[in-house]
This record gives structure tokens, sequence and C-alpha cells, in this order.
């Protein structure tokens, strides 16, 4: 990948979004011009359009194994999860489950629905972020009508075992729509929708090394989920709007990308993650791990430092080029839901920081960074009066 | 603007979607890699990221005169009709007006209310494709929540004069939330929303020599209209979505494009057209010319040729690389509302093209394709059972 910054700084945000692969940004470039047609037009120039759509389409099915349904195509793992959220609701006083961790994405239209007359209950998690599964169980009943659970948490990077919820879902109630938001976890674990068993899936192409403003949704044959953008009928009456064939073509060269290396970059971030978390805690050990090794996708590690504030650790961070996150970018616009969820205590509660990486990280950096972020939170952790 | 296949084919069917213009498809191409940052992280790269989005914004705001409000990026033109029609929708039983010829994205979701307890009415159009004002006023009463009238016709060209409506709408009704899709209508006439005093303004930017997958709602400040798609907050929380900084820089690129040769252009686009159509019913004595020239952008020339079949046409055109449309491409996916609403007779019903030019066209190409089409109607009339 090639930013014209890219040698002046440390990218360890990933999880917030990723730099496009080269493989993705010509893609679109190349297709912006020649494939300006409308695909809805009739001439062969747009329906020829429509079959290279369907052809990438078939691409981002298959790399979700999703082989009991279809992808519809739309703007972003935002709208994903608010199609499934309205779209699949079930009638007024049905309950909805969703995590406590979702993504604000999931979050907030929920709380839509539970201000209109839905009895919508959230899970509580686990202090690793996952769900927990047998408080989960307790809010079951044959009155569900929609399941919500990310299948990687965006906060700690931890797996959610999605097959066991669905299976436990669908035995109390046969009817539920069970979805589960992937926008962490697609490409970044091995995956198969048709193995978990959901009904409905989020994916966006922007964590991917994709383009911004491209997703889909993967919706499984049969399942009742309504549109959430009526209109011209485009992506088989599912969402409408004109295709954008650029954005498509490069969702699909990203997930390629990402295919192509996947074994070998999973082996990389694993070792790689080990290996900073090793070093971290050999200069900081009062610093406590929140992302469970053993049960997480191996590019995001979470930390609570000792006695910093985490907000004014990416600050000093950022002075040294070293770019790195506290938690969900999305939830940068109001106060957290989750600092309080990670089992933390007060010297801790308030130094979390989230190192994501990617294959593009060089084990070179850590030694640097470790060093770095050291420095800083002895520092900060001098001065700060708590 | 360059495509490889541009010398192979006269496109005239820029209301469908439009060719990128080189300097939105550069500002894209050289965005993609640089802008990659999540405009919601919080150090510098992001949050500049954020104040050149920012300034983005103020462009399209100024090419549309939005003084007295806020434009607010989407998805595009469906996106934004959508987002009013069910964020503006008032309360169960309100009445709501839309025009007979709105597009797709602005009917669907109105019938979609009219299902769910809410007084729809669709006020006529005239035989031009303009709505009918006298019949529209019929339908003002205090109890109208919503009015959603297009400023210009994707089906004909023609213009309503919306701040005619406006004022009509007011005086009966003074709360109620007045939207037009300018889908059309943006950068194709000289515009001032502030002027119209319209509440709110659909534009996208694939309609104007921009990217597809991007669109922008302009809301005058204090009109109340909820979002459509939560989650981060983004867009003052008026539309939540990881911002796409690449497409936005485009759409800038492509509305600064537009903004330069405005005049120049929109006196050639007069000439060819008025050239066009006089050309046209010499050697078609028998056509009728449904947009009216004295009220209507000056790109877009519907006809109805008698005795042929307007898709027959269109595709014996194709064969000579001549590229139109029989009207709304979105309305390619279902039967036409629009075949009754232009006062044809039966011979004419069905020869119905619509012409759509840009100023890439050239007036060379005139008496080419009025040749064309002469030669396949005259052929096909001919042909034709009726």
């Amino acid at each position: 990948m090639t930013t014209d910054d890219s040698a002046k700084f440390i990218y360890l945000d990933n999880a917030a979004t990723t730099m496009m692969c080269d493989e993705a940004a010509q893609a679109l470039s190349e297709a912006l011009s020649p494939e300006f047609f409308n695909p809805s037009a009739r001439y062969k120039q747009a329906t020829g359009m429509l079959e290279r759509i369907n052809s990438d389409r078939a691409v981002i099915r298959a790399a979700l194994g999703g082989t009991f349904g279809e992808v519809y195509f739309n703007s972003g793992g935002t709208e994903g999860n608010n199609t499934v959220i309205f779209g699949a609701k079930g009638r007024k006083g049905s309950r909805i489950i969703i995590g406590e961790g979702e993504h604000d994405s999931i979050y907030a239209p929920a709380m839509e629905l539970k201000n209109n007359g839905y009895d919508v209950c959230v899970a509580p998690i686990n202090t690793d972020g996952s769900v927990n599964f047998d408080k989960f169980k307790q809010l079951l009943n044959e009155n569900v009508s929609l399941v919500s659970i990310m299948h990687v948490s965006n906060e700690t990077g931890a797996i959610n075992d999605i097959a066991k919820f669905v299976r436990a879902t669908k035995r109390v109630a046969p009817n539920a729509i069970f979805h589960s938001d992937g926008v962490q976890a697609f490409l970044k674990l091995p995956l198969s929708v048709a193995a978990l068993g959901v009904d409905a899936y989020t994916v966006t192409a922007h964590k991917i090394h994709g383009p911004k403003g491209i997703g889909a949704l993967y919706v499984k044959r049969g399942a009742k989920i309504k549109p959430l953008i009526l209109g011209g009928g485009q992506e088989s009456n599912f969402r409408s709007g004109t295709e954008s064939a650029p954005l498509i073509r490069s969702f699909a060269a990203a997930v390629r990308y990402c295919n192509e290396n996947f074994e070998a970059n999973y082996s990389k971030l694993t070792q790689y993650r080990e290996y900073f978390a090793q070093k971290l805690t050999q200069y900081l050990p009062d610093t406590v791990i929140i992302t469970p090794f053993d049960n997480s996708i191996p590019n995001i590690l979470r930390v609570a430092f000792k006695n910093v504030r985490g907000e004014v650790l990416l600050h000093s961070l950022e002075e040294d080029n070293i770019l790195v996150g506290t938690g969900s970018a999305c939830a940068s616009h109001h106060e957290s839901r989750f600092k309080q969820m990670f089992g933390l205590d007060d010297e801790h509660i308030e130094g979390v920081i989230r190192f994501s990486f990617s294959a593009e990280n060089d084990q070179n950096e850590v030694d640097h960074v470790c060093e770095r972020v050291a420095y800083h939170v002895n520092a900060l952790a001098k001065t700060v009066r708590r």
C-alpha cells in the first residue's frame, strides 16, 4: 500500500479503518470512467455492468461462505446494521436481543425501537468483550423476533461463538431472525456464514483495505427482512439506488487481496501481537491485557495502562507518529458506553488503548512502539492527578 | 472526459447518469490512498480529513445557495429521498402530498406510508410532466405534514415552480415540511434553495459528472427531519456511518466542474436541443415533443414517435452506437407508471424516447443521430403491428 505519508507514521488503528490496498485503489480508479453507465439502463454497456456487478457479488458471497443466501450491496456497515434492526424487527412488543458491546449502528436503532414499544434486551458482555452466553440464554423466549450479536468485538477483538448462539436462539424461537455484525470478523478469521447458521450478516469494505462507501448484507434465503431504502428496485428490490459499479469492483478486489495471503497474514499477526504484548508487559508490568488471546482475532490488542488517560496517551504517541485508538472511532461523537464494561479497577479504567494491526505492520516497529509507549506511560503516570 | 470507448458511442442518456469528469475522477483516485483515515479518529490526520470534508461541504452548500441550512452527505439521491419521506412524515393519519411524476425513491416510500395509515395524496401532473398547480392546491389543508415535489421532472425535464408551491403550502400548513427532489435540477439550472424556500432538497453526484455512491441532503435550519440511519453520530448526528472522504472530495470536484462552465454550457445545450428537435421533426413530422421548451432544463428532450415501440427503437439505435433512454432507468425494474401520463394517443403512447444531453455532446452528432432515428422509426413503423 502506498500513501504519500506512509513512511511518516506507524498505523495501529486498523479496527477503525484500513489503508486501501493497491489492488482495490487501482480497481476503483480504473473502473471510474469506463464503467460510468447506469446499470439499470437497457443497452449492452449497462447490462454488461450488471453482469460484472453480479460476478463481484459472487466473489463476496464466496468469501463469506454464503451458499444458502445472497449478498446485497449497500453503503456500508452502518446501513447494513440499520437495515436488519429496522427491517427484521417483528411485531411491536416482540423481544429483540442485542449484545451489550454492539456497535452504535446496532445499539442506536435498537434503542429507537425500545422507545417505540419493542421489548429490547441487552445481553451483558464478559470482561473480555465477548457476550456472556448463559446470561444471553436467560433472555430467550418464544416472543423473540430478532437477535443481533456481533461476530467479533470491535473493542477487544473477542470472538462470539455465533453458531452456538444461533442454535440456542432457534431452539427457543425458531422463527426469530438471527443477525451478526461481521464488520470486524470478515477476512480476519476463517468464516462461513452458512456454518454459523445466521439469517443475516453485515460486512463493509473499508475494514478490509477496500474503499469507504460500500458494504454488503448477506441474507439467507427465506429470511424475512424488509428493505430500509425503497425506490427503483435495484439489488433484487432489496436495496434501491443506482449501484456504484466502481466501488463494488474495488470491494471485490479488496476481498481477493485479503484472501490471497490469508493464512500467512493470520500467522504473522498472531505472532506479532504475541510479541507486542509480551514486550509491552515487560516494560510496563502493571498493564492489563483485556483482549482474550485464545478467543480473538489476531489483529486487535486492547490494553489498560495504569494511571494514565487513554486519550492523553493517544496524543502523546501521535507526537511520535504512532497512530492508535482508544476504542470505536464512531463512538468519539459521544461518551463511550464501554468504559465500565471490562472490569477494570480505578487505576486502569481511564487508561484504555486499542492497538489494531494489519499485515502491513512490521515486527521491527514493535520495539520502537513499545519503547515509546513505556516512555509516555511512565511520564504521564507521574503527572496525572487521579 | 475520457473513457476507453468514448469514441465508440454517442451518449444521450445523461438523465440516467453522466460520465465522470476528469476532475472528479482524478480527485477520487488521488484521495483514495492518502485520505484513508477514519474521520472520527482523534489524531490530526483524521481531524484534518474532517476539516476537508467540511470545506467540500461548503462547496456544495454554496452551489445550492443553501445559506439558511446545512448539507449532509449520504449515499445518493435514493437515500436522500427516503430520508425525507420517512424522517419528516409527521404523525400517523396526517396528509402527505407527492407529485404524480416523482421518482420511485419518493413514490415507493410514500406508498409504504400510505399502507401504514398516512393520508398520502398524489398531485396530478400536466401532460408536459410538470405538477398541476391548481390540482395541487386543492389537496392542501392544515393536516398536511409533508410535501415532496420534484424540482425538475426526470422524465421530461419540465421545471416545477417550487417557490410557488412552497408559498401555497406554507400559507395553508405553516408547519409542513416542504421537500424537493433536486437530483435532475442541481447544476442544470440557476438554483438557490434559500430562494426556493424549501426545507429539504436532495442532490446526488452521479448526475453531475461525479461518482456513484455519494449524494447530499440540504436541510434548512430548524426543519424537523429524523435521520434514516442511526449509529456513530457522524454528519452532526444526521447520517451515521464512516464518511467517505474520497467520494466527497470527488463530488465537490464535479460541482466545481459544472459550475465553471455553467453559463456557456447552458446556452450550448439550449441551442443544441432546439436544433435537434427541429431536425427531428423535419425528418419525422408526426413526432410529438413532450418536453416543454419554455419551461424545462435544456438537456432533456422527451419525444413520442408514431407507430414504434420506444424500447425497440432504443435497441435499434444501440446497434448504431447511439445510447438513449425510454425514461427513468430506475423504473426499468418494473412497469412504468408514466406511460399514461402524457396525454398521448394510441399511435404514440408506446413510442417514447428520452434524449438527454451533456455539454460533452457535439452539434456535429445531431445530423447523424437524427438521420439514424428517422431511418429506424420509418423502418420500424412499417413492421409494427399495432
